[in-house]
């Protein structure tokens, strides 16, 4: 029997937010079904939904920051049990069997992975996100959320966490190294956490330095504004790695020239038009440009033992379902602090739209 | 007592080389005399006494492809003595106490290094290069030339076979893997070759597939067009690192598309303009753009040990001092197949000019 559950959902790209009743599956047999606690605002959320990022299947239910906990499992689920503080983030399947799978990059799928809203699951269905009372997942797709983590820190961990923790990770940013945060947003915010909780010396830049204090609050030891008069010249050849994670058109031969020999530049942040890039940036002391997209399923469980370890979480402000248009509107003008979760445990009496 | 040797000579970029008498300095405490026995004609010797790369100072003595036998050493040498087969690369001096000369990445000294021509010198003298029969180096930019190697074989391996080694050991390259050099010129054919010695398996491509039986003879399984109709959509996911050796503008993105997740590009040719890059090529399946710039002196050794070991040099046809301009011409071509080293063997019988 499928479960009928309260969720939030657009009808189109200009429609406000209803409470409506959708259906989840009725659990296979590695199937996880998660009372949600908590569900983060991610800014793609924003762009899917009104439709920026290409047509959105509606009706629709956003949302891939989830944490909550285990109600049932299906008979074939080793790794939960009911009561089990859990987390999903922006995957819900993948082929399982190709070598990005089995290194641990579902993210990386070469048969293209599932989406945990807006995608086409194996059955054919489109996949409804997290702004919803409860989810149903296949077990692999599951992270274990440890009990330091209270579930709306943790839930803007699976999107935000793990994009900025994966690359930090890989590129084995450590102590004695300065990295360069790049944006002190949603990404960046949890950037400067995870860079200082490895030991790194960290700089936010920024062009403006508004957020000075909570850029030192979480861990900066300075904040520069990129507009500065002979800001590339000055902080030539400093950083040994630089995220960054606005999306917006960026001087990238400039910022090159800000890493040290060896140095390396990664991008979460997606500009929509291309970049002028001289070669020349890159081959003068060997320098790394290179991106990335969320993570594994086994790198985010690392990323969340990591926060928890380190006592890193995101800093947010809940929300109510009733609130969500109005907190979209508030993520777009910059004005979370650094992200917004909706408290699901709201749907309970919001009414249902007509 | 400074050491008068016969070289070849430029007086401006549109002058013939001609063989002139020019003086090597007495040796320091830690040099090393080197009797030359062949002198590796580089493109950059080219871009270089042609003022393709702006202003060269005249008189001017290129060549930075050396391979020899030690004459004479400074009283504090401890590396080598006399007799000793050696070989000098691109560099001559380095500051020795930066982070990246301790690392062994001369090449990259943050003091800024010494290149063996056209350079100025700590002692304030423009540095004069191979193309002459004897040099004097200081030990430290000195590597040992095994026995397996002869002298106008090894000479080229001293830039272009660290040029494409460098980035092939950094990246650690292996067996199993699936590497494309692009070009098959002086860089692209010791590419080929220590990949394919690494255990990869090579495809080399470019715009003809004239050199198709050469690539083959290097070590390639196959060699195909990049011009042929849908190649970068045939050909998507394939590599796990592309090996870029040519100087032209190249689509940047498409070849990124050649990549399977997590795949490097890296560029050791510099095409002169900006290149446009769409940052979703480098985030979607987290690939890596790099540069690489020759390489440290301890890796160059690694290299010539390397191709020792692998029974792998330059390909090379031997030209005399009188035939330098013709080469140049033939270089510039692309009808050297692949390096043309000269015989410095023929200083002894050539005129001085007048």
């Amino acid at each position: 029997m499928p479960i009928t559950v309260k969720a939030l959902q657009k009808t189109g790209p200009d429609q406000p937010f209803r409470v409506v009743e959708i259906e989840r599956r009725d659990p296979r047999e590695h199937d996880v079904v998660i009372d949600i606690k908590a569900a983060g605002i991610c800014h793609s959320d924003i762009h899917t939904i009104r439709n920026e990022w290409g047509e959105a299947h509606f009706p629709l239910t956003v949302g891939h920051e989830i944490a909550g906990v285990v109600e049932a499992v299906g008979d074939g689920v080793t790794r939960y049990q009911v009561g089990d503080r859990v987390g999903v983030g922006c995957l819900v399947n993948s082929c399982g069997e190709c070598s990005e799978c089995e290194a641990g990059f579902e993210n990386n799928c070469l048969n293209g992975n599932v989406g945990t809203y807006n995608s086409k699951d194996v059955d054919g269905t489109i996949t409804q996100g997290g702004y919803a009372q409860k989810v149903v997942v296949d077990e692999r797709f599951v992270c274990s959320v440890p009990d330091a983590l209270d579930f709306d820190v943790a839930a803007p961990l699976l999107c935000a966490g793990i994009t900025t923790y994966s690359p930090l990770a890989t590129w084995d940013v450590k102590e004695g190294q300065k990295v360069a945060v790049l944006g002190l947003g949603g990404l960046g915010h949890m950037g400067v956490q995870i860079a200082a909780a490895k030991g790194a010396d960290v700089t936010v830049l920024s062009r403006s330095l508004a957020k000075e204090e909570l850029a030192r609050e979480l861990g900066a030891s300075r904040m520069l504004s990129t507009t500065e008069d002979g800001f590339f010249e000055e902080h030539r050849g400093e950083f040994d790695l630089i995220l960054n994670t606005i999306s917006a058109d960026i001087p990238v031969d400039s910022y090159l020239g800000l890493l040290k020999p060896r140095g390396v530049m990664v991008l979460v942040g997606l500009p929509p038009e291309a970049q002028s890039l001289h070669v020349g940036a890159l081959i003068g002391g060997r320098k790394v440009l290179t991106g990335s997209n969320i993570g594994g399923i086994p790198e985010t469980q690392d990323m969340l033992d990591f926060c928890a370890e380190h006592g890193i979480g995101a800093r947010i402000e809940t929300v109510s379902v009733d609130e969500v248009d109005a907190a979209y509107d508030r993520v777009v003008d910059g004005k979370v602090h650094f992200r917004a979760v909706i408290d699901t445990s709201t749907f309970e009496d919001a009414p249902l739209a007509d």
